[in-house]
């Protein structure tokens, strides 16, 4: 059967199990797992057998949070759909879900519609959409029905970015009470944006303008607080909630008080508030630039709260919020004054190579790796079992893995368009070999060997975490 | 192949997946699973076949804390290993977890040797042993390194029944520093029993007798007093700790908070504490001594927590701390003195029933159902993934329940050596239908199949939880 | 010497001590405390003797929270300056702090004029002025100096009533910070009025006009959230944070988590909050508009948080937020629309009676009664020593209170301009019998002879709980 | 009148109020105090006219945790009550609270018996006592009630000092519900002296016989633990707690949840611990040894955490804990083994000083000095308003003290009967000049002009913190 395909010896891990088992893919879909060895597995044949001994077989990775040609400030992301997912790929990661952007005044629909049109045949691997709702009316409301049944199942909101982004509490609220009716989770930019606006502006007035006073202004208690705020919103609506890229140990207590009450409270990091800091954000001659998100890169002192979140499962999946812009002509239209800076780190291909080093480092397990990175996107998002494990009836996305091969993230080297990286440098230990997508492949033996268009829109089912 | 067996069209569930998948057994392991309907499971062929269609394919259940045969109170436990497993069996649980006793003044050895020929040759199912550590000296110390090297590696303390069982925090501190060097995990009985004796001698001088006394001087608080004490001797040594039949709110709490501080603490309740109460303890004409047991029942609003605990997973396991006594001749010894009545309740038979339960109450997933009932406590005890999944390469003890079937728990129809049922009269959904361990059938299409002898000793490896 | 009065006899409670003391009083001032029957004490002579024999001899109530004649909801408050002050003297308070109101788009100077203009000449007792300011902008924040200065060194915020006293968070941070460095104290309305107006409009569009809706949409939820994010403010500013008529167990909860960490943070509650409920906002025939105010009354079980917040000194004052409505055609505009009821209700004569109630109930004790009925709100507000005392060279505010006297509550024996009593009917224990204003009578054996215009404007300094 | 004493022109500082006020003192007690420049002030004649321009007036200290004369360890703390008491006159301390000791197997009475004749006509200022209950039994519960009718109202216990000292949980749960009935208040020693031991032992085992192992075998945590057992114990007994010497942060942590919960839990500490560290116990040449007392000192980043408990009253008391024993021949007895040096430091004369630095440092409020001082120790055993307070009808004990003097604290000036002071060389700002004990002068102008014997037993009511 020419689609057949058979990865022998590995070693396959998921969130929940490392076995030591073959796998049959037929027709883009894993078919079959065996015990190596058995006769049960030696009775297969295939058109096509990868040998992943000495390697461990893992689900491909599920980046839950990208920012493929978005526009901010002025200018865009840097990586469009076809460069993004392609670097993805290279990085381990066969789903990204990214976001689609109402525009004030503009309906749901017609943001979505752009967005589908931008990755359309464009992409490596498969992907699917969130949606940013920028403006909560009577309109908005009923759309979010529409979209939870096509697949669109999550929204997300800011509370952050006053005259862009922001939606007030109200807004949030309503968009809340239709999320706890139709399903949908409300993902939230968890930032008191009102306060922070007022904080800016005062630094600015006093001549402070370096990119480290990015991360002064945006201060870890206003994290903190509107965590707890959008919590509290979440419990008068009945509704779930996400927060995106928790940064600040104060934002990871109110969320594990909220979940030791039983609150039905998500949390997502992302490898920089994990390996950076605002020693990032100090470097001199305008090199913190490269390091200007929001949240905000956080002191180091803040890291070991954010592992402890990941370890005690108070924070249950690590994205990257990839939204790269370059250094030259993007990062500085901030020189002078860090609020012009565009908010924003590369990161999608780094993410699986970064979460293994954790699992050398200590900080997790190979299991919570996959978990994290794998597997609870995918059920966060609805996406599984289809994506992001490796069980009979699941999509063939599939990446062998060398758990002992060296290498040195750089610019030079990686596949994002983008240039400079966030972690110029460092050496990891761990690297994606081989990558399908589908049953194709994709990455072989760290050739790129994909192609634009083969990675298709995934409809979403609602978040698999609600009893 | 005539030890091939296959297993049709149910729906696979494991703590992490449910899968359309059938399930090849060879030679009393899993050798694979398949989509239900692929080529590589149309393949298959099989000397036996079981149709699943419409059923659950489950990881036989791991009861990781029983007492058959055990002396208390100048009587025995009335399940026998031979009658206690086989009732396991028929309630879908594959393997049990017991425990060997050391006597004070005697070797942890002769303890062991002593419950290793009370069930050699007599179980259905498969079993492993903790050791109840009586008396703490260097010797002991130095044979807990032994047995943990022999695959038993987990030791119980009791803070409760001075004169007994009971250990001083000098005696617990020594075997959780020993623990924390040899990879032992230990279990607590966490009561403050010289307060509780206190408390149990005013109230029989004031003339409390009956069996609900039973339950009001052991205090929730003095359970969660011992609670947070285990839980600081363990951070002083540098140990994990395992808290046994965690039944009241204040002690839920302290574990929380342990977990909220990333220690490595776990939590085990019991089906008694979630589905009974201290209104059972009440029932006229001493028929509330059916329900003694330590820690005892608590008034109903103690429920709440427990589900909550065991959805926050800051209650990881539900065994049943399964030991009968009869009511007749047994229970029977406290008349007129509460503190005389044997300790400890049916429940090997019904624990998987419970828990599907509440499932279908909705208190937990059936993903939760399963992680709670089979996954963690092999996980925890250093059986995975040998036992508690279904995986290739695991031993092939698999349940086929169906989820619809209706049942009435009753003495007059359970399989368990004693006189009555904790839950008698209770109506439950889902039963089991038929039951492999180790490929063989023990229980078939409700009718026992299996035999004393087939069940052997499992040692284990260290707790999976550490990481 | 004409202007002496010695009292004789009593039991003189103040926050601290409970003596057996004669009070001697010159020229309007507190000129010595003498031990009764020493030598010392009866070498006194002066014009005039009270016999409190049996009494108590306590400090003059300081109500730092009322509304007189405030305009809301296009009505106005039914007190004015002048029947207000002399309800508060007979109800055994010497000293309110009335709110002066800055209009959207007018300087605070106006507002203050306007209320210095409404109050003066008018008044029985002291009085002093807490500014709200609705409108925060850089003529506003230096304004705020000024007052300082002049002795109004308290500024109101709101977090609710959006389009009336609404501040977002910019502005409220913005006065804070100028707080932090002026010494005032910002004085919180910890509502969440955005969220709150979205579910008034919810509840009147499905036809929930009746005054019990009003205690529904306005969620204790919502104001722990605002309570929370106020604390959370303060603590980027630096600044210290009062929280007026604290209702909810949940707001208390994070009062006591923010006092815990160490911050300078108050809370007050209000008589209706310890005394009424959601029972009472539920009375049938429109009944339930004279209970509604803001934050709502709550049901019975938040009592409970509040009484031991005020053990445990998370809440700091009792004040009565006195801001009456008559319910014959100011109530009655909310009929059918509960958004239209003016909120407020009296309480400025009943407070000192209903805390000495809380001491016979066993609440509080007699000292904690005058803490936070007298000493706490005149060093909150900076009037202390000069008011909330006994002591030699406090203005001699005094008052003989009988602890046995019974009285019944009712509109129809109140001294407040308003048709009916949020308290008819109650029995309570105590009674005031003379009061003293600056060594003036003002009440003499429950006869009113004190006069408009004996109450002079009282400066304070600032908050004397800083540290 | 030959025995009245005027003190002009200080600063009258009590727990509640700063006054500036003329006190008169009338046969050994305050008989009155009267506004400076009064003609009520001014109206005074007196024998005797102390001038304390510039001065504060306080009452004197109360120090309610003293040990002269304890047998510890085979040896004698070196103070006696007679040098003991000078020393604590001249540290402006006019009231001790010592300890009378029950052996084991003996009586209460006996105990109380002995140390009443060891401070019988030796002491220079008042005196009660406290009694440790070593042996809980029938006779001595029955002896706790006459004990309190007797004015002796507080029993101390310890969970510490296995052999000595040392209470189980079922002894301290009897004394505890004794004193729930018959007002008592039960003072802990809260450290798991059982787990200790084995940490001791095993230290020395590994030649760790240094002092600074005295302050890592007792571990922080193994203080939170007891301090949390005891608070249960109490809970249990539905009686109040008292905790002595808290000195780690963990410990602190159990008081606030206590306190927040509502509870009658009370904690103290002693200077030692907000001004030295483990960096004492360090150092060289057994020098260490002088700062060997248990609770042990902490390493430094414990201090922030006691403040902010006096700050928040969490804690309320600062008490000596002083046990002196010369640093030659006593403290040396412990050479080579930590656990042989006597537990204990000097500290009587220096606590009033070193709580007025902490004025001076911005710690605390003058107010908050003397409540920690003088009022609440009075008012938590008892003694409140006889003592703690400069109000009419206290007992004459008054300092008068100067804020502006600077002093270098040695055992070269000091008066304990102690060869070292544990704050050699230590500049502080604020002395004693003049004390009154009951009106007489026991120090004049920093001359010593007491006596041995003026100071009388002092019998004490029940805590009076309790509602």
């Amino acid at each position: 059967m020419s689609t057949r395909t058979v990865i022998r010896g590995g070693l396959v891990i998921t969130a929940s199990d490392e076995l030591h088992a073959d796998v049959l893919v037929e027709d883009g879909r894993i078919a079959a797992l065996a015990a190596t060895g058995t006769p049960a597995a030696q009775a297969w044949t295939a058109g096509r057998t990868i040998d992943a001994s000495g390697k461990y077989v893992i689900p491909g990775g599920v980046d839950a949070h990208t920012h493929m040609e978005l526009p901010f400030g002025g200018t865009f992301a840097s990586d469009t759909f076809e460069t993004g997912t392609r670097a993805a790929a290279w990085g381990g990661t066969t789903t990204i879900i990214d976001f689609a952007v109402q525009s004030v005044g503009r309906s749901l629909r017609e943001g979505l519609d752009a967005w589908n049109a931008k990755a359309d045949g464009k992409c490596a691997v498969d992907y699917g959409f969130h949606m940013i709702v920028s403006d909560v009316n009577e309109d908005t409301l009923k759309e979010m029905d529409l979209l939870v049944e096509e697949g669109v199942t999550s929204f997300k909101q800011f509370m952050a970015y006053p005259g862009v982004f922001y939606s007030d509490d109200g807004q949030i609220l309503r968009a809340m009470q239709r999320s706890a009716e139709n399903g949908g989770l409300i993902m939230m930019h968890a930032e008191n944006g009102i306060a922070i606006d007022v904080l800016v502006e005062q630094a600015l007035a006093r001549g402070e303008t370096d990119p480290r006073f990015h991360g002064e202004v945006r201060k870890a208690l206003l994290e903190a607080e509107a965590t707890h705020r959008a919590i509290r919103l979440a419990q008068v609506a009945g509704a779930p909630l996400y927060v995106v890229h928790v940064s600040a140990t104060e934002a990871v207590a109110e969320l594990t008080r909220a979940r030791d009450d039983g609150l039905n409270v998500f949390g997502e990091t992302c490898p920089q508030y994990l390996f950076l800091s605002t020693d990032n954000l100090a470097e001199p001659d305008f090199e913190g630039a490269k390091y200007v998100c929001s949240t905000p890169l956080r002191p180091k002192e803040h890291q070991a709260a954010l592992w402890r979140g990941l370890r005690t499962n108070d924070l249950q999946v690590v994205s990257t919020d990839h939204c790269p812009f370059c250094f030259t002509g993007q990062k500085e239209l901030g020189r002078g004054d860090f609020s012009k800076i565009p908010n924003g780190l590369p990161g999608v291909e780094n993410r699986m190579d970064l979460l293994h080093q954790a699992v050398v480092d200590g900080h997790i397990s190979r299991r919570r790796w996959i978990e994290i990175a794998c597997a609870t996107p995918a059920r966060m998002f609805g996406l599984y079992p289809k994506k992001g494990t490796i069980a009979p009836g699941a999509d063939a996305d599939v990446v062998v893995y060398d758990p002992h091969a060296e290498q040195v993230m750089s610019a030079g080297t990686h596949h994002m368009n983008v240039d400079y990286s966030a972690y110029e440098g460092r050496r990891t230990t761990g690297r994606v070999e081989t990558v399908l997508s589908r049953g194709e492949l994709v990455i072989t033996d760290r050739e790129f060997t994909g192609r634009a268009g083969h990675g298709v829109y995934t409809p979403r089912s609602t978040c698999q975490y609600l009893l």
